[in-house]
């Protein structure tokens, strides 16, 4: 009933709309009486690694969306509600991004925390996109034809791989938050230059 | 004048982005200084609840919008200020959302009310719904052929019973508004897996 | 070289985001110790009205930006400007309408100002308009014909009447800052029904 | 795989919304017991100057973007790397803006800092227009045909032109923030007009 055009506006609005709100957790710092601006600014870092990380995640998240609903040639009720389940997780992202701004730089536990909340909550994202993923391939009914199993297998593999990755960039937030943080970092990389190779070979 | 397709496109641009500014109502909490980050993030559980019903409701709406609008040929005067009117209630969603996650917590009046606003305010944007698709559907003026009579009705009695419920939720709010609360999630769940297997019958 | 799809898609997100925006400036109320929050809610109604005076007005420039642009084949220079300069000052109306919701109820010079910075902004936004019709419809070279006389004089009267009542609302800031809210509430539910009366005229 | 037409889009939504949020770093200002709103509201006279240039600033970038895209035929992965690196720094504008906003008038060196911050930024989203730019004519793969050499190489001299100013400007800041800002507003107007201007010839 619903087509897959609309869907698929509906949720790119949504990133990109969310991708742009991340810049409204970064603030213009207060100032000590005795402090410099940039003094007060470069202390931010935080919130302009977590910018970085979470605008990459989302940009990649927003590629994948497309590539996987680019076969899809029927919308059932299934696939609604996983593509919501993955919209809400998505959109949150901007909440532990401005805990992690905020409480990364105190150390200890607090870091911690906040790590271990974005962590889950990226963890908890690229589950939903493979939840989505996996019911569009699981038979022949929502594609016109399934893509070659090989290829099918192949982006499971990938998937399967960035979840194990997450789920130990999550469980590395107890023992050092701070390497947590650079593997968010680089596998946002790794997913975002990974992505162009992909469409450079398909092209 | 305004055609049928600009009236949804920014339509569905409203709803994509209020479903996403839900997530900037949820702060970064304030620590004090002998708790942990943990404690002082489950503290804030109202804002996650509030936030996943009000994702629910608006993504349902804008389900049901869809619905009903590809029966739609002609735009006339009352349609467009029948949508306007949809969209002034469903824009303000995140508002009570916000009072719910900070007041809800307090318990006694303040929940009350606070279940009060987010429960009326949902009636309201219901009542908004029922009277759209009742202008809609009441002669063959704006839609090509009425659906059959018996789709109109069963339509009628489904949205009937959504503002029973709330109504019901509404006045829950004075004996427990946890009781409110839980009955909108529930409403919410509900209508999204009813969405969902909408879809799976029509297709 | 940029097409009117382009210009008219650009303009409509900034429309969808802007009204909805409008929520934001509506915080959930601090309460004082000894206070109800029903009464700290009722307290805050400037910000309602503020917010559904401003959600009509965007509603209606929406509108009527589909209206003169539906005639527009050709985008030239002067166009690209003038339709940026409203948008300009379109998207700065959350701003004083979040003036108005916290200063009006101080009344004095402070509702004044207020409402003057309210009234100034809406004047300024009409008059963009209506420079944005005046170049659409001064020849035949943006559009493929010209509108019959009688129907852009008639527009030109109409918006020249708005011109004329947003300067006496403006003006009454002084006077009596309650006179010019009121103003203002009327003047957008009159545009918004005459609006819908001019869709039902021409369908 | 990505088509032109969904990058166009996407990045279109992020411009509409990021020249949209301009408005939520404008704060209805507090004001002393003995002071007037008028004078708080002209205190914060950087906001407006600030969201001005910023909002000129994004739009010009809109307006080239198109430009450059229109000749697109093909998307490799460079180009979508090269295009969500403009948007990485575009989306970030508020951040500078609204710094601006807060620091520029305290002058000395907060001014300094700020207008530095702001210039650098804009500095870098410029870079990465030509860096986009560069890609897409460095040969015919992606483009259907290569515009006239000479269409390049005057295009090429008008955006290296923009890099040293907005170098210049940057570099301004430690001499006079109040000239580098002039500066940045003088440029957006230039380019606004030129923009204008060119879509003149080109119908």
């Amino acid at each position: 009933m619903l087509t897959k055009n609309r869907l698929e506006a509906f949720s790119d609005g949504v990133f990109a709309i969310v991708i742009t709100l991340l810049v409204i957790e970064i603030h213009a710092p207060e100032v000590d009486a005795d402090k410099s601006l940039a003094a007060a600014l470069w202390h931010e870092w935080p919130s302009y690694v977590g910018y970085f990380v979470s605008f990459l995640v989302i940009g990649v998240m927003w590629l994948n969306h497309h590539r996987i609903f680019e076969q899809v040639v029927v919308v059932d009720g299934p696939l609604l509600l996983l593509n919501l389940n993955l919209l809400l997780w998505t959109v949150l992202i901007p909440f532990p991004t401005s805990v992690v701004a905020e409480y990364f730089r105190e150390g200890g536990a607090h870091a911690t925390t906040a790590m271990a909340l974005y962590g889950g909550l990226i963890l908890l994202t690229a589950l939903s996109f493979v939840a989505l993923y996996s019911w569009i391939t699981h038979d022949d009914r929502l594609v016109g034809a399934l893509p070659p199993r090989a290829v099918v297998r192949r982006a499971r593999i990938r998937f399967s791989f960035g979840i194990v990755v997450y789920a130990a960039a999550f469980a590395l937030s107890w023992l050092s938050p701070t390497a947590a943080l650079i593997g968010h970092a680089a596998m946002a990389l790794y997913y975002a230059f990974d992505q162009a190779s992909m469409s450079e070979r398909s092209t």
